[in-house]
């Protein structure tokens, strides 16, 4: 592996024994990015893989050297924090999809020299799992002190509890859910239509006639975003607030704070996110649901599971419920697995998990200290 | 007032006394179509005023002209219904810059002989009820009996209860706030930057230019419709299940139910619906807060009201949820109005108030028959 200023480490998986992919076909050789942080101890004990969500990245520190912008989990990871990097090796790859070096759409598909657009193979979720298993068994990784990760990233670890039981000894899904709901299906459609809508996006093959389906893209941000924040949160934030304005105007132009606030997300996401990964990724996080891909008895899916669960949600976040995270909880429950539970008050929405929320912060230090003494990485 | 078969009644108002909006312009003559339902009584004291929400519009009852689709509230207004047309006389008119026949940006501008487009003056909650108003001194009806509307409807029932206090002899505003929200504004902000975000929409020029922003109007009408329904609803009537499908399949094709069902909400919308108007009437409820507009203080605005007021929420509405209806029962107490207040358990969502909830149709049937005794008619 080569460690790269700009981009951070690349490697190339897949040469010999390809992904198989869930809708059949095999990629391979294929680049994954990923970062490290932290250092590997000598019987390689003490890596967390850590999931990122939806629009995340690699970058959990740092600065991201595509955006910019600083790294996405900083009080979550570092010196003395939950995912402490004096005592832990930190991994966390671009997902299978993204637009972060690993491959995805916009990557140039080797047998046409032009970048996928829709050529690329459709994912899911537990290909993006099996293309970090992967990356885990080059690093010479046998089991994962912990796998961790909110939303798209609380089912990655929900994946990898069920299809590497033996390789995880800790996992940390936070606001997510077993499968991804029909109301959340709908936002993301109402994403993806706002990207096919604009003719920039054209069929998807944008990037090979150099542009981009900038304000289709926005649109499925805003979209998203209001999902990502609660309605207190909001009115809280912004209320009724005015944007630069002493009173009402009777235009066009952005008026109330909150609208300035959307419009700006949404041009900043044009900026860093590619809009065939968002379709291709969203796509995967519909795919999912555990159960199903498992027989349909969500409980069997977890039978016999000596991982220990921490599973954590949020009061505020209605796009995944503490409704749902509890039944994550209750099929542990129903094969006597080792699972704490807890629900953070925050009104805060979904994005709390990326957010200082003490109560997580504590939680998941008391959950990891006590595993890493049954590790043998406290004395 | 001329009857006329396919587009009902219409009438010409303003020409002497403009309408003054709130904007500053002044408008008129202008038009206004509207529909009514069984016979004004002698002494005019049995008028019931209907106000649609967004996308609604007057053909209350029977089939819409120019939809050709049913009537919008068939279980609430008819004879025996609690809207009982052998007892009262409903009326019911398209909104100030809707688009069945109204005055609305889609109408020819008399200054240019072209639709007005964004050439159609700024309106509010108030001034579609100032136009209501004029509407109900043509008919020569001094107080009506009862003002009553869902959502954006709610809003024009407690506009009139404030700008009309001696002309409202009942009011029910249902499932609806005082003031639009921030999530609430931001979802409406969405919906326009989908339209803009159409090259079709030409800076709102598209009638003159001949054509649409159709996959605008669709995606914005996609989102909203999402807020329209709970998680609930959308659990029940759509789950993860598969349109026309036996298993998952690997493409962008609509794959899951809701996605189907909402792509079609998408375009079906499109036909009856002009995408300036949702432009307009967004803006114009975004613009509604009540307090505000007097002063600050909610109970202030009811002082000395003697109409007698009925509430009603719904607990899976998350769009306007019982705590913002509650709002206005708690400002009506202050003063102490003469208000009732139910909130209906339906896990339907927002919509409710337009489908089959029998305890809203008791609650209301009571309501009203207690207030007609008082008004003396019933005897």
């Amino acid at each position: 592996m080569a460690g790269n200023a700009p981009t951070g480490f690349r490697v190339e998986l897949g040469e010999r024994d390809p992904l198989v992919l869930d809708a059949g076909q095999k990629l391979g050789p294929f680049t994954m990015a990923y970062q490290t942080y932290g250092a590997l101890n000598a019987d390689k004990s003490n890596a967390v893989l850590v999931c990122h969500a939806l629009t995340g990245d690699q970058f959990v520190l740092g600065k991201n050297p595509y955006t910019g912008r600083d790294g996405w989990w900083p009080l979550m990871i570092g010196p003395g924090l939950p995912l402490d990097t004096d005592r832990y090796f930190i991994i966390c790859s671009n997902v299978l999809g993204g637009c972060m070096g690993t491959v995805g759409p916009k990557e140039l598909d080797p047998k046409t020299g032009k970048p996928y657009g829709l050529g690329f193979p459709f994912i899911t979720i537990a290909d993006m799992v099996r293309a970090q298993a992967m990356l885990v068994d080059h690093l010479g990784i046998d089991q994962l002190f912990c796998v961790i990760g909110g939303s798209m990233g609380g089912m990655q670890v929900l994946e990898w509890a069920v299809s590497y039981p033996e390789r995880v000894f800790t996992a940390v899904p936070i606001a997510c859910a077993t499968y991804h709901s029909a109301q959340n299906i709908a936002f993301h459609e109402v994403g993806r239509q706002a990207i096919f809508a604009d003719p920039d996006w054209r069929g998807g093959s944008y990037l090979a006639e150099d542009t981009k389906p900038r304000r289709g893209l926005a649109v499925a941000r805003m979209a998203a975003h209001i999902t990502y924040l609660s309605e207190a949160a909001l009115h809280e934030k912004f209320g009724r607030r005015l944007q630069h304005r002493e009173q009402l105007i009777y235009d066009l132009e952005d008026l109330f704070a909150v609208e300035s606030y959307l419009r700006h997300q949404g041009e900043a996401f044009v900026e860093r996110f590619d809009a065939n990964s968002y379709v291709y990724i969203t796509r995967a996080m519909d795919y999912f649901d555990l159960a199903a891909r498992h027989g349909g008895k969500l409980a069997e899916v977890f039978k016999d599971t000596k991982t220990r669960f921490c599973v954590i949600s949020f009061t505020g976040d209605w796009l995944y419920p503490t409704s749902d995270n509890r039944e994550i909880v209750r099929a542990l429950n129903a094969v006597a697995a080792n699972v704490s539970f807890v629900e953070v008050k925050s009104d805060k929405g979904h994005d709390a998990f990326l957010l200082n929320e003490p109560v997580m912060f504590d939680t998941l230090r008391g959950f990891l200290n006590g595993a890493a003494r049954r590790r043998g990485l406290i004395r």
